[in-house]
C-alpha cells in the first residue's frame, strides 16, 4: 500500500493537482571507509538499517515532506548501485535520475557539479548516509525569510551530538553562516547535511575546486564568508550521520524508539508490550522472514490470535483458559507490529489505521463473548450474559468516548491515569491475568466495570474543566 | 453552556489571547411600522424569531463570528428596549454598549453619527432586523483586498431575493458599488446590509444630511460615486430582511430548514423524525414551555425514553413490546431536538455534542439488551444471548467505523445508501417496526447482520477506490 499524504482531506484528489515541488539531490558517491572498510561489504548507499538501506531511507524520508523528483550523484561502486536505485523509482513511485560524478574522489563539492551540469535550478540537498525527520525537513522547505544563495539547516545542541568530533561544526550570528568547518573554534551549530540551494552554489563550489578544495564545505565557506548563507533552526533533535558502525547501532536505537507514539501508549503496553514487540519488528524488517507480512496482514494476524483466544475461552476449563489467556496478550503484543513496521518501513497508511482500529474493537468482542460463553457452562444463569454484554459495551464506548471527543475537540483527550486504564493493552492484559488466576469472568466484569467509570469520569473532567474555564 | 469557539484546539486558551475584533455597530432605532403597526405589539427589535429577539439574533449571530462588543444604537421606545440589552451583555457574555439616537426620524444615517461620536475607528455595521449567516459574516469580515472607505456585502442572486420592491439595489462594476438606490435600474445586486465601515463613512454621512438626506443609503450613495465603496460578494445564499409578517415567517422557515444538517440525516431522519422534531423544537423554543428543556437535558431525556422502551421490551408479551416499541420510535425523535434547538437558540457546545453521542450508544444497547431478555424468556437458548450481543455489537461498531473514517482521513464519510442503512434512524424505526408486527428480536438480528454487512461494505468500497486511485 503507498503512504498517503497527511494533511489534505482527499490525497488522490490532491495528487493529481499538487504543484511542483523543488527537486532533492542525494550524494551518494563517497567511499565512507569508516563504515565500509572493504569491498566484501556492501557499499555505503546500499547498508542496510532496519531491512531499508541508508540511500532508500534518504529518499523515503523525502517523500515523506513531499518531494517526488530525485538525482542521485553515485560515484564509487555506483555499477552496483545504479541498478537498484532505477528500481527504487519505480516501487516507490518517485522520479530519480541517477548522475554519476567520475571525479568523486575530489571531494563530495564534485558530485554537486555533476548535477550542475543537469538542470539550473533551485535544487534540497541531502547527503545518502543521514538520518532526518520528514516533519523537519518540510519545516525547513516551507521556511520563509530573506533570500540567500543558500539555507543550512542546523543544529543548535551542540552538546547533544552524536560523534562530535567528526562533526561539521559552523558559526553563526544573526541567522547567517559566519564560518563553517570540522574543529571550528568558537562555534555554535552543528552543520545537519541538509540544504536548500540556488544555482550561486555551483559558482562558488568551482571557485573553491580551482582553489584545490573539492569538498562541498569549501564551496559554502566561500559564500558564507560573502555572508549569502542563511542558518534555519532543526525543531527536532533528531537526526544522525551514520559514518561508523557505532554510529549505525545508534540509529537503530533512536529509529525504534521513533516507531512508537510513546504519549499515546497505556502503562502495560509500555513497560510491557512494546520492549517485545519492537524486537519482533527489528527481527522482522532486517531478516524479511515473513515477506508476506505487511503492516495489514500483521493487523489481522493479531486479531486471529485474539479471536482463537476467544474461542479457547468459551471451551470452558482452567488449562484452556490459561492459553487463551496467554494468546490474547500474545495477541495485544503483536498488535504494537503493525504500526511500528509500517511506520519503519514508511508503509503507514490512512486505511490501515482505520482497518486496524476496527479490528481491534472485534478483537475485544471475541474476548468478551467466548469468556462470557465459558463461564455460562458453569453457572448457567441470564445475569452471566447480562454482565458480559455490559463489559463489552465498556470496552467498546471506552475507545469509542476518546474518538469522539477527538473528532469534537479536534486534539487527542489528554492522557491522565484513568485514560490509560480504559485502554486495550491493559484490559487485554487484565484477561491475561484473569486466565492465569483461574477468574477470567471477573477480571472480565471488573475491567467493564472500570471501563463504565472511566468513561463518566471522562465527561465529568471535562465537564468541570468548562465550567470552570466559563466561570 | 457558553458557545465555545470552533477553530481552536483549545478555545479556553484561545479566549484568553485572542486579537480585538472589530466592534458592531448594530442599527434598532427605526419604527418599522410594517412589522408593529402599533404600540401594542413589541418593538421591532424585540420582536421573537423562535423564541428570540430579532435583535438578539443578530447579537448571536455577530457573537458566532468572533465579533464580542456591540454599539446597539436605539431610538423608537428606546426606554423599553435598553434595558434588555444590558441584560444581553451580561447573560450572553459580550460587550454591548447602547447608543440613543433622538433623531431616528430624520433617517437611519443618523444612527451611525450617533455612534460617530463615541469612537473613531472602523466597525462593523449591521440592523437588527437582518437575518444572517455566522460563518458568511466572517469571510465577509476577513475578505481582504484593495482599501476602501466602505465594504458592503452584497447578494448578487437577484432573482431570489423575498420582497424584491423593497429590496435596496446596487450596481457594481469591477468590484465597485457605482450606484445604490431603492428602484435602481439596471442593478446587478442587493444590500445586504452588512458593511464593514472606515470613520470616512461619518463624513459622507453628515454631507448627506446637510443635502436633506438623512438614510445610511443617502451617505454610501456619496461614497460611492467617488468609487469608494467595495462590494465583496455574499457567500451563502441565507440572509433575510424582516419587515414584515410574510417575512418574519418565511424567517421562521429558513432558519428551521437551517437548523438540520441535511447531509448527515438517513432517510427515516429525513422524511419521518426532522417533520415532527422540528415542530417540537420550535414549539420548545417559541412557547418556552419548558425552560429546563436545555439541548443537554433534551439529550438525556431522548436517552431516558429509549432505555425505558428496553426495561419494557425485557418483560416480555406483545402489548409490553408495542408500546416499547413506541418509546423507541419516540426517542429517536426527540433526538433531533437537542441539535435543533441548540443551533436555532445559539447554545451549541462541543461538550454536548460529545455527550450526545455517547448517550445515544448507551440507548442502542438499552434496546439490544432488552430485546435480547424479552425474547430469552420466550426462548432460553444460549444462541438467543449470542445473536443479541453480535446485534449489538453491529450497532455500535457501524458508528465507530464511520466516527474513526472521519478521524482518520479528516473528514465525513461519504454517503451512500449502505451508509444510511446503518444509521441510528433506521435502527430504532426498524425495531419499532419489529415490536408492531410482533417480532422485535427477528428485527434486532436482522438489523445487527445489516450493520456488520456495512461495515464490511464501507471498508471494501474505500479498499477498492484505494486501490484505484494508487494504480
Amino acid at each position: 500500500m503507498h503512504r498517503v499524504s497527511r494533511e489534505t482531506d482527499d490525497a488522490f484528489e490532491a495528487m493529481a493537482t499538487r504543484p511542483v515541488t523543488l527537486p532533492a539531490v542525494i550524494l551518494a558517491a563517497g567511499r565512507g571507509e569508516r563504515l565500509v572498510p572493504n569491498e566484501a561489504s556492501s557499499a555505503k548507499p546500499l547498508t542496510r538499517l532496519l531491512g531499508l538501506t541508508l540511500l532508500e531511507r534518504a529518499i523515503l524520508t523525502a517523500r515523506e515532506a513531499e518531494i517526488t523528483r530525485f538525482f542521485v550523484v553515485l560515484g564509487y561502486r555506483r555499477e552496483e548501485i545504479a541498478p537498484r536505485v532505477v528500481e527504487w523509482g519505480q516501487s516507490y513511485g518517485v522520479d530519480i535520475t541517477v548522475v554519476e560524478n567520475c571525479s568523486w574522489r575530489e571531494g563530495n563539492g564534485t558530485s554537486v557539479l555533476a548535477y550542475a551540469d543537469l538542470l539550473d535550478a533551485n535544487f534540497l540537498l541531502l547527503m545518502c548516509d543521514h538520518l532526518f525527520d520528514a516533519d523537519a525537513l518540510a519545516c525547513f522547505l516551507n521556511a520563509s525569510g530573506e533570500e540567500a544563495a543558500c539555507h543550512l539547516l542546523v543544529d543548535p545542541r551542540i552538546d547533544e551530538v552524536f560523534d562530535p568530533e567528526d562533526a561539521t561544526r559552523v558559526r553563526t550570528k544573526e541567522g547567517r553562516i559566519r564560518a563553517i568547518g570540522k574543529g571550528l573554534e568558537p562555534y555554535n551549530g552543528i552543520d545537519t547535511g541538509i540544504f536548500r540551494c540556488t544555482p550561486a552554489v555551483f559558482s562558488a563550489l568551482k571557485q573553491a575546486q580551482a582553489a584545490g578544495d573539492g569538498s562541498l564545505t569549501g564551496g559554502i565557506r566561500l559564500l558564507a564568508a560573502e555572508g549569502k548563507v542563511r542558518a534555519v533552526v532543526l525543531p527536532d533533535p533528531f537526526w544522525l550521520d551514520v559514518d561508523t558502525h557505532d554510529a549505525l547501532r545508534h540509529g537503530r536505537r533512536l529509529l525504534l524508539k521513533r516507531a512508537i507514539k510513546t504519549g499515546e501508549d497505556g502503562v502495560v503496553a509500555r513497560w510491557f508490550n512494546r520492549p517485545i514487540s519492537l524486537r519482533l519488528s527489528a527481527w522482522l524488517l532486517e531478516h524479511k522472514a515473513l515477506p508476506w507480512a505487511t503492516p495489514n496482514v500483521l493487523s489481522f494476524l493479531s486479531f486471529f490470535i485474539v479471536a482463537c483466544g476467544g474461542v479457547l475461552f468459551a471451551s470452558g476449563g482452567y488449562l484452556a483458559g490459561l492459553i487463551a489467556g496467554i494468546l490474547t496478550q500474545s495477541g495485544s503484543i503483536l498488535d504494537g507490529c503493525d504500526g511500528e513496521t509500517a511506520r519503519l518501513a514508511f508503509r503507514t497508511s490512512r486505511f490501515g489505521a482505520w482497518f486496524d482500529t476496527l479490528l481491534d474493537r472485534y478483537g475485544d468482542a471475541a474476548i468478551a463473548i467466548g469468556v462470557t460463553i465459558g463461564y455460562w457452562q458453569e453457572r448457567p444463569s441470564e445475569w452471566v450474559w447480562i454482565g458480559g454484554i455490559l463489559a463489552l459495551l465498556g470496552f467498546i464506548l471506552a475507545s469509542y468516548t476518546k474518538k469522539e471527543y477527538a473528532l469534537h475537540y479536534r486534539a487527542p483527550f489528554r492522557s491522565g491515569l484513568m485514560a490509560k486504564l480504559i485502554k486495550r493493552d491493559f484490559r487485554l492484559f487484565g484477561i491475561f491475568v484473569g486466565a492465569v488466576i483461574g477468574h477470567p469472568y471477573l477480571a472480565l466484569l471488573a475491567l467493564g466495570a472500570l471501563s463504565h467509570v472511566g468513561i463518566v469520569w471522562l465527561f465529568a473532567k471535562r465537564y468541570v474543566g468548562e465550567r470552570r474555564a466559563s466561570s
